[in-house]
């Protein structure tokens, strides 16, 4: 057992951190200075050019990192992520990470940060957290742009007979604010368009968001965003954004943003950071432009899927797989004692205590992430991310559980460590990505939509079935008889329990799942199953991380962690 | 008279332009690589750290311009801005321009673009006229972060008794978007919030970008931003941001924004293109550190202000000279035979006919802002842009009615042919500059506030008296209760005529104008009166610019001009 080590607070760790030019980073990776365009010394765009010229290079390996059901102790999966990067580095590969971008509203809300956390973070931490080199902005203003187009069209006369009440096209802001979830617009007589409701998302949960991260260029792109659709006629027949005749400008407003972002970790690893789509109604990877860019330079690739393995690993291999054509060479699941604890029954407060009873029963949680990896046919490693509380005997429960499921196992401590923390890591995964594998999805796109689902959550999820509410019945049939059919499904579920219920921890069985409703995204090219209510424009806590930023007159940022 | 020359579209000459790399413009301007942060090849921003390396140096001189009440016609104030910069180089000066940053709403809406036409462009033209360097984006994203913390306030229990049907703080999107004018937020139940009417204005109108605009530096930003009152108690007081304790976040937002852009003609000139308020509820022109900075850097520096001179001249003299400390050593004022002889009584399709007639009328109004510029002391000189349908008895007339004005006066032609057209101009300024001029502010700061709001209707306008509605009469007793009566007054009056009525075409007189409304805009430092109604958020047209909107697989815009 560690005892607590004095670790600084993420910020500090980064602001007294030494970053090398990008240009050098880039060069490090083997590109000259004309293959990015620099935003400020430490950030960078790759161009189309030098993606174009990288097409026929050998491809990496690539590892995906994913974890457990999130629980509130955190797993500290994206310090795993860019740990492991560093570690491989370390370990003298030529490694890369690929990440998701912050989005500003929790960075304001409650997390203050997204960006790793001790000794494996990527820099610069202030600039990733706030406005990076304004993707998401430009996401939040093509989304917005298409609302403003949509209003209009009806305003002006309404050619396409739009049904207001049958839009289903949200605005989105960057932000926290609940006030936002529920609107009515168009207000206060014929000058200010037509009355009806709307409400905004977060930008990080708009289909553009999804369609920037799965395109694979400017082309790609500007199809994806015509086939968006936004609305419905009186008729009930769908309205696309290209009905609309506006793809040219929103893909005009979108060009650079899906560049991927090249910056680098604190120990000097290019990350390229690029997208960063909700892994509830989204897929929830980063770009797979970035992925496949990163695949290109480096030989070992580490990125990561959102919230558990039931939702990001799930969609990582059978969506972006599918559109990427490049599927993981090993997984890496991220496990802590403190979280398998509390889908053993702990509350956030008793974690401090050692209890095997509940590290053993929340351990069924972590078998049935493994068994979904396995069921994918990929290698697996289990990275236990090391706390200080943690005791021996409980380190030991979950080593004897590993070895047991004769899975590779490694105790990481990259938080407290950076690279070197992750070195044996780093070994256990490039065993596994040499051992035997044989991928394949787990459902045919021919399958009917019903099917699809109901093998997720009989293969994933480990449940017995779905009850399809009468909307969303409907909805499946119309959808087929549109020829959508054959299209992936993304599963938006609660990320705490692998069952639709947010208070089943550990391995719930025998359970069924509730499609509520299902929504057609076209251009990112899955339907939306929905269960259950789906947040997809957090709010602000009574003590928003805000109150506690502030800048120092030199331009210093104080309070983001 | 000329004949009508070929001339490329503007986005056809801003693509074929060679630039020089940003370094190198800054270079020029004695800059070194370490004094800019690069946003790109071609746009980077000034340190804080170079800005006060530059304190001491001795200042250039600062050339304004203004124009005419515009007109559908169009005036080109932003072509003979950027033309006489190059102008100035072309005949062997020091010179720098410092102009506004465009707003996306318009350039998606009906402009297509705002960097300046024909051969006197600022470059490179897509990339300012989209997205920028991320300064819109940054204070959108500020502006709502506190609306977000407002609604978050109230309903987490409304420590500070904020009365929910008295917050005057506005959410802003960088579109033109009829339907968000007037909107309700806050609906379907305790989960979102509480209900309240609320709308959004265009990002340019957020006090925000007044702030930004007015600041010193991110210690003054940050107390402005504290200043900033957002609401009313349901005792009456006023809530201010620093109530809410978040002007140490929204300052964090804005570091970034708040450094000065640096880009370049098309001849190469260094431009600096930072903030970019409204011209009626707020002062409309461009940054006080940019201007300061290009005064630091060159012999003369080219800026301009927002709509006529009766708006945009008037707030800068009384507004941002205010602030800044330093006033123009001369003004230029454009007009063109087109828009003088449409406030003579003609209408935009009979423009291209010689009307002797309806010029000669049309010239009181260029009589009345000439009469404006002496009211403050300051040197003025005409610059006729020329447009190919001008006939040379109306440009004879023109000429005319300036020598018995004895204002100097000038032929430009810089759409046509950049600097060159506009070597004669920049002599006329030189030697304006070199004459005797002592400005002087129109009101003491002292004066009461509907004093204040007299002498500008009665110098600058030309107009007989305030009427004041009971609304902004108990205003006023408010404000000055509170002791905000020393402010300044920012007018916010319709830009097409010298009265309040759009329609008053040249000079009208004897007109008494109704101020209806009075906002405290405690951050900017200034009280805006609001004069008729004042649109805060455009609209778009049946068919919108982005329609023409395009982008290559390459990257290459097409569709703004």
């Amino acid at each position: 057992m560690t005892t607590k080590k004095t670790v600084p607070s993420d910020i500090d760790i980064a602001q007294a951190a030494t970053m090398m030019p990008i240009t050098e980073i880039a060069a490090g990776a083997g590109m000259t200075p004309d293959d990015i365009v620099m935003y400020g010394k430490y950030k960078a765009k790759i161009t189309f050019d030098t993606i174009d010229r990288l097409k026929n290079a050998k491809d990496g390996k690539l590892i995906l990192v994913t974890s457990i059901n999130p629980t509130p102790a955190g797993e500290g999966k994206s310090t795993v992520t860019v740990g492991l990067a560093d570690a491989l580095k370390a370990s003298g590969k030529n490694s890369m990470v690929a990440l998701r971008e912050p989005s500003l509203g929790p960075v304001m809300g409650v997390k203050g940060g997204a960006t790793g956390g001790g000794y494996a973070q990527v820099l610069p931490m202030e600039d990733i957290n706030l406005h990076f080199t304004g993707d998401i902005h430009a996401i939040t203003t093509a989304n917005n742009a298409l609302s403003a187009f949509i209003d209009n069209h009806i305003h002006q006369g309404n050619d396409l007979q739009i049904d207001p009440r049958r839009i289903i096209w949200k605005r989105v802001m960057d932000m926290n604010d609940r006030a936002l979830r529920q609107i009515v617009v168009g207000l206060g007589g014929p000058a200010r368009g037509v009355p009806r409701e709307d409400g905004f998302d977060i930008t990080v949960a708009s289909e553009i968001m999804a369609v920037l991260c799965l395109s694979s260029g400017i082309n790609d792109m500007k199809n994806r965003l015509s086939n968006i659709v936004v609305a419905y006629t009186y008729q009930g027949e769908p309205v696309t954004v290209s009905d609309l005749e506006v793809q040219g400008s929103l893909a005009l407003l979108l060009k650079d943003a899906l560049k991927p972002n090249l910056v680098q970790t604190l120990e000097q690893t290019p990350a390229l950071i690029h997208g960063g789509p909700f892994a509830n109604i989204a897929h929830g990877c980063n770009s797979v432009l970035a992925t496949q860019t990163a695949l290109k330079l480096a030989d070992y690739v580490v990125t990561e899927s959102g919230f558990g393995a039931d939702l990001g690993a799930e969609k990582f291999l059978n969506i972006k797989t599918r559109t990427s054509g490049k599927h993981p060479d090993a997984v890496v699941i991220v496990a802590t004692v403190r979280a398998l604890k509390m889908h053993g029954g702990k509350s956030k407060k008793e974690l401090t205590e050692a209890d095997t009873e509940a590290l053993k029963s929340g351990l069924t949680n972590l078998e049935k992430h493994l068994e979904t990896i396995r069921e994918f046919g990929l290698p697996a490693v289990v990275a236990i991310n090391k706390f200080h509380t943690d005791s021996a005997s409980e380190i030991e429960i979950l080593e004897e559980f590993c070895k047991a499921q004769q899975v590779p196992f490694s105790l990481t401590e990259v938080w407290e460590k950076g690279g070197e923390g992750g070195k044996d890591l780093a070994a256990r995964v490039i065993d596994a990505i040499e051992g035997e594998s044989s991928f394949k999805y787990l459902y045919d796109l021919e399958m009917p939509v019903k099917e699809k689902i109901n093998t997720i959550i009989q293969k994933v999820y480990g449940g017995s079935e779905a009850v399809f509410s009468k909307k969303a019945e409907a909805q499946i049939r119309q959808f087929e008889s549109y020829g959508w059919g054959s299209l992936p499904v993304c599963m938006a579920k609660t990320q705490y329990s692998l069952s639709d219920d947010p208070a089943l921890f550990g391995r719930p069985k025998n359970f069924q799942v509730t499609i509520r409703e299902v929504v057609p995204k076209l251009g990112a090219g899955f339907l939306v199953a929905l269960t259950g209510d789906v947040m997809t424009m957090p709010g602000l806590p009574k003590t928003p991380a805000a109150k506690n930023m502030d800048v120092t007159g030199e331009g210093k940022g104080i309070g983001l962690f």
